[in-house]
């Protein structure tokens, strides 16, 4: 288990984990309707595709606890809870989740939603815990790790996918070392991953995202460990921004470029990683990294905050369901 | 001839434009004795291999000027100037000229000096100016490029290497646009080539360094030019940390990636880049970047300045001389 959670439900309210204020303070949002969680997600105090979906769930749950809810609020909800951000699939597969036992309730439809939360909660920690056992049984002992952006348990419901792995790999005691990348410009690399590993000890290196060529050219990197926010099915893949690079510098090293995702990441209404839509988030995020560039006049800035990995730079992908290598 | 200029010479001063204060603030250091030249160097106040080069000549006149000033305090001199950066090959040059007119100088040593220093400096302007015309010959109208770092009139005696030939590309319009990587945990990208091309309205647009890869699979780059801190007789060169993993992005995307620098870069002591030493610096480039994370207990960090780039990645190499193209 992990020491580190993003989310509790207390039945009438979810308390969400102030990401934005980590690693230097530990600050809980009080989310008693969906519109505050819905903020969250849109202003990344909560982030981590299976985590944005866990949340968006508990949302509906609070949406149908409204003295006023009425099948139609709810469904408004959702609506709302849909369009906080474009990219991870497990949002969409949550609120599909919730839709489907709103429209099939009979009766309590306020406790069937509870329960349904609950549930996809539940079942992303069990997941974590299957995928982590595929990852480790990949590894050998001694074994020193890269990772990227954060996709350990404040990514999801329970111990992480691709961190869960390290994770579990540190528990094992198979894991020498991993080295986490800062994931410019949200930081998550820097401010999550590092973090989460202190909370646990597990021996963690930071490196800025340019230093990863250099890095992997030392020979000490065994493997890559990354999240996925949106697999097509042909196996390209949509992740934080600085993945494709990643994946284009491990194979161009030799070293093996794992995906690690719950199967729900799956989403086999997309043919290619060309139809995954990539969300551009403001200029802000980028300028606020250099104090006195906001002043500057005619700066340009462009900060798409994913983007997609194509199959053919994959290893392979690690799911609860087991290890899939190519041809996928 | 630009209008960023990063160094005045005045007599018995040498005015340095403190880098590390933009682009939010114009400070000027008045740099009297050498010792506060070798410290704006070391705190990367002045940074860039030609004007660091140049710097520290001045750095030499200055002590020359010096009313006590005698042959062995000038050689101590130079030899603290030395110490003050590892990786670039301008410093040892530049320094290595100065040497010789110290020891060669018949009558009036401080003037000799000052005048060496003065002609360092020019030579570096005009070797930039026949850079730039050598690059842009390469160049198509209309072209989209990406540099790296900063290697503009901030970085030189002129303007600039690699930014000096998109200067001369954008004065000659045939420049569509630039973009530019933030270059972590210094930001020399961010801050100073940002900032340089919005004083002469080049248009340029701020990226993250993970975006590079995305950049170059939307297809609008059209070639990449970097400078470099030393290049070894086989072609690898040392530049800025995250230029290695750019070269090797741009091949794999079929950008052409060209090394923009005066010949005084190429150190022929050295055989390959094996044998280039990589300044690393204190995690607190990299920390500082993350608010709290300081505290943290355990974190450990690896920040190497620069990195190598070996030879095989390398489109060709702009002189001052021409263009290399492999074999080298």
């Amino acid at each position: 288990m992990s020491k580190v959670v993003p989310l509790k439900w207390e039945k009438s309210e979810l308390l969400i984990l102030d990401q934005r204020k980590l690693p230097g303070k530990i600050v809980w949002i009080r989310a008693r309707n969906h519109e505050t969680v819905a903020r969250a997600i849109e202003s990344l105090a909560v982030r981590g595709a299976p985590v944005i979906g866990i949340a968006a769930a508990y949302g509906v749950a609070l949406a149908a606890k409204s003295t006023r809810a009425t099948e139609a609020g709810i469904s408004d909800a959702i609506a709302r809870l849909l369009k906080t951000r474009p990219t991870g699939y497990n949002l969409f597969s949550a609120l599909e989740r919730m839709k489907h036992v709103l429209e099939h309730a009979n009766g309590k439809v306020s406790l069937l939603l509870e329960r349904e939360a609950r549930a996809i909660h539940k079942e992303d920690a069990e997941m974590c815990h299957a995928i982590a056992e595929h990852g480790v049984s990949l590894m050998k002992s001694g074994e020193t790790v890269l990772t990227y952006c954060n996709t350990g348990a404040l990514a999801t419901g329970g111990i992480g996918t691709a961190l869960g792995v390290i994770r579990l790999a540190h528990t094992r005691k198979i894991l020498k070392e991993v080295f986490a990348c800062e994931t410019r410009p949200v930081g998550q690399g820097a401010r999550l991953t590092i973090w989460e590993c202190a909370q646990e000890k597990i021996p963690a290196t930071l490196i800025c995202d340019n230093m990863i060529a250099s890095l992997l050219a030392t020979g000490k990197i065994h493997r890559v460990f990354v999240g996925a926010d949106r697999i097509a099915r042909n196996g390209d893949t949509s992740n934080k921004i600085g993945t494709r690079g990643l994946a284009v510098l491990a194979r161009d090293a030799g070293v093996p470029f794992h995906v690690v995702a719950p199967s729900t990441t799956f989403d086999t209404n997309l043919k290619s990683g060309a139809e995954i839509v990539i969300e551009e988030r403001k200029p802000e995020e980028i300028l606020r990294g250099t104090p006195g560039l906001e002043k500057v006049k005619g700066v340009r800035v462009w900060n798409p905050a994913f983007d997609v990995t194509p199959a053919n730079y994959i290893t392979s992908f690690i799911t609860e369901r087991g290890v899939l290598s190519p041809p996928f």
